[in-house]
């Protein structure tokens, strides 16, 4: 028996698009070969409330029926709604355009909205193999008598984490180890607004042993031969190597899939906007990505020869436009107000808010998106400026705490000095009063990252921080910096999902 | 038997703050009467991911040991750990000190992030009484036997909905005739983040007859005798006196609960502002809400008179800051990306962007949170600036239909002019090019809200909006703006949500 492992993208509610690819996969395909297309393969995920549309239901069916008519062999992921009106994630298998069999997911995820409570993994003989085929999430608790299935087909939206280690093979190893089975796992690949799938689609023998994997983050198809499986060494990308891949297959879906080509950013010389503008450059070429300097009074002459450098190693259009002149004339308007106070934080948003008006405003012009440079460390203790530096369509690093933007960048850099050598070792700057230094008003980013990951990852409460041995100080200060920016958060640019902890797609508090 | 409804408000994670008030209760309460506190009243909701912390499990058990020891009886709400680790949202039935029996909720909703599914509704015999207790969510697919049920006690934390007309009421009297048992229903009241809960508990006897209702949005106390219940005629405040009424308790709690004590807005003399400025007043009072008239060189006269009126009307502080200096000088800044090209969103939106920034500067100075004027008409079809108008630390009207906002404000000058008359007859218009009307570029909002709440309430799709008579360019129109616009309305402002199909709590498409 041989089955084709599609590890697909697919575009979210363009179901015809979606077909097409399928069709064409088909129309190449042998007779003896089962084809995998994966979960909702026919419609994308996560569909949102799109799954509350009558015809989105219709148009499935009249399009898996455009399959059938190929008269080949396939598992379809696909929005089914029954008789009754019930709404189901199914599974469809069809053989020579007979429908044997359909799954419906019984253990519903969070992208599952709207959807009702499935059968679970289904059983049936197909050339003469015992086999069963079902949805990932619906493994654990199943009921499956699985003394007998020789094949287990499972498929699964599989969202990218940088800190998974190949937790998900492991798992899958002694079940199928346990169970005496071959187990298929056939994963999607993309991304959907903030969330990439990695794709890593695998195949483990009944002792346990992984035959193949294909590739992460990669659109593949794999033809295997279970008769003839054979354990296989398996390489996986460095840390730095999978993160910014997923930040680059995420900022180029986002912008594809929205039918916008060119983006925009505000270059500053600090690492950040360094990092994230070589991203963009990866997903959208250099000649779509325009940097913006924007050097105040208080900039430092390293914060305009440092962002120039980013700029020319990329070979990246670049352009200078000063906000002095909007800076003051926002203090004139404001001086019945400001008059008489002591300067604070609201002559320094009206910086970046000034560089925000500048950098939307070239988008708005030109049609290009912005990009959004903040990192999850400042997002935490709400060092950075909503409707400011806080903004953007995207957010690439908006997942990654400051320590790992500088592990980023030095990766990048490994083979030449592509981010400016300076942004990566002068101390981090929002330069927005005179001398300014973020830790002027933060702790140490070495220290400071720990103890979020701590209470964030870990879910270390207050006690337990002190009692891992953080000084208790800095453990209130940075708790109650974590508590009172809550509400800023939920209007930050939406952040690429790295980790199980992402601020605008996992990781949310009361905001009051 | 006696049952004193205990229809609270609680502060999320604030234990001791919920256990003094609950303390208090039980402190003058007799010992025959039975209170019941509700779900989760001793750590408030929705918890969101405070719930990973091991310290509110610890600290709630400890609590619920003090409430123990006043020896009184009552059915408590907390976050419960047990044994293994697991993590439930429980309701503790404590008779005389001593605990009787736990229900754990089993039909898991948003709110119960990151808890296990429990054991559902329980039943126990109490003072001579068959009872059953449990969460709303468990009660229709319960295996409960109520052959024998004399009193089914239900918890829940029901969130207000505009839309609905007693439809819980109507489905617990049909079971409570069904069991032949009589059902009190305990829900919160008050207000966390976006959400507002209305309160409304009642008793429905064994006929499903309505023997008591406690009041929307208020906190109360009602002790009843089981043994002798009387039907009673329910009052329930008109469509527009509900919206009210939640949209100022949403406000009042976001500040609160915030500690934030002014709130600052731009009046621009349409009938957003002037509707959400009454609704901030009736918050905070007056003296407590600045407003900001920001006229521009498109500003017509009655825009800066209306405004006027509106601020005077109310007693509120207002001040004039002209934008014309800081738009200039964003044009100026601007020449080298704008020179030769056509006038067109990027110079509106520097507009928007501009008064963003002084209204923004205001409240950072003063300490004062902006409040968003934008509606949900606005939101659906992108008219409106991001980082601009949209912008704002809570939205009291984003969940509401232009049509609606014209309802409310006719209903708030029902005695007297509160909101300029002007305000709510002259068309509306963003004032962002010279003579510039919503209806140029929108359908009449009369008709836009129509095909939206087909759209969005009523889940119809494309075929169907044409098929009920909608002009088809029309149709194609609104849900091309709808779905280019996802993106904008993930960062709007958090909307005060008043109906299931709120934007920034409930309804979401793909952003790419």
């Amino acid at each position: 028996m041989k089955i084709n492992i599609c590890q697909f993208n697919y575009k979210t509610a363009e179901c015809k698009i979606n077909t097409q690819k399928l069709h064409d996969v088909l129309e190449k395909s042998n007779d003896e070969v089962l084809n995998v297309f994966g979960e909702l393969s026919l419609s994308g995920s996560p569909l949102y409330n799109k799954s509350l549309y009558s015809d989105l239901y219709t148009e499935s069916n009249q399009l898996c029926e455009q399959l059938c008519k190929t008269n080949k062999s396939f598992i379809l992921g696909m929005p089914n709604k029954d008789e009754n009106g019930n709404c189901y994630n199914s599974l469809i298998f069809v053989n020579k355009g007979k429908v044997l069999a359909t799954a419906s997911k019984k253990h519903l995820s969070r992208f599952d909205l709207n959807f009702s409570t499935g059968n679970g993994i289904e059983s049936l003989t197909f050339e003469g193999k015992k086999l069963a085929f079902g949805f990932l999430e619906d493994l654990k608790s199943s009921s499956l008598n699985c003394g007998d299935t020789e094949v287990l087909i499972l498929c699964g939206n599989t969202l990218f984490d940088k800190d998974d280690e190949g937790k998900l093979i492991s798992t899958l190893s002694s079940y199928a180890k346990n169970l005496k089975t071959q187990i298929v796992y056939v994963n999607r690949v993309g991304a959907e607004g903030c969330y990439v799938f990695n794709g890593s689609s695998f195949v483990v023998n009944e002792k346990g042993e992984v035959c193949k994997q294909l590739d992460m983050f990669e659109e593949q198809e794999s033809i295997l031969d279970m008769e003839i499986l054979k354990p296989e060494t398996i390489k996986t990308p460095c840390y730095e190597e999978r993160i910014y891949k997923a930040s680059v297959l995420g900022l180029k879906e986002y912008f594809e899939k929205n039918h916008i080509k060119k983006a925009v950013i505000g270059l500053s010389g600090g690492i950040d906007s360094a990092v994230v503008v070589v991203l963009g450059v990866a997903a959208l070429g250099k000649e779509n990505v325009t940097g913006i300097l924007m050097p105040s009074e208080y900039s430092t002459e390293h914060s305009v020869s440092d962002a120039e450098k980013s700029a020319k190693n990329l070979g990246i259009n670049y352009l200078t436009i000063p906000i002095k002149g909007m800076f003051h004339a926002s203090l004139e308007a404001m001086k019945p107000v400001f008059e008489g106070t002591e300067p604070n934080t609201a002559e320094e948003n009206l910086q970046a808010r000034a560089r925000l008006m500048i950098v939307m405003a070239v988008g708005n012009k030109t049609g290009a998106a912005m990009l959004n440079t903040s990192n999850k460390s400042e997002s935490a203790v709400g060092y950075g400026t909503l409707y400011g530096d806080d903004s953007g369509a995207i957010s690439a690093i908006g997942d990654l705490f400051k320590t790992d933007v500088y592990r980023l960048a030095k990766w990048i850099n490994r083979n030449e000095e592509i981010i400016p050598f300076n942004s990566i070792e002068k101390a981090p700057s929002a330069e927005l009063h005179y001398d300014q230094k973020d830790s002027d008003t933060l702790p140490e980013y070495d220290i400071l990252d720990k103890i979020l990951k701590d209470y964030i990852e870990n879910h270390k409460s207050k006690s337990e921080l002190i009692a891992i041995g953080y000084e208790q100080n800095m453990v209130e200060r940075v708790l109650h910096l974590f508590k009172i920016n809550e509400w800023k958060r939920h209007q930050e640019a939406p952040a690429i999902r790295l980790s199980k902890t992402c601020f605008t797609t996992d990781f949310f508090n009361p905001i009051s």
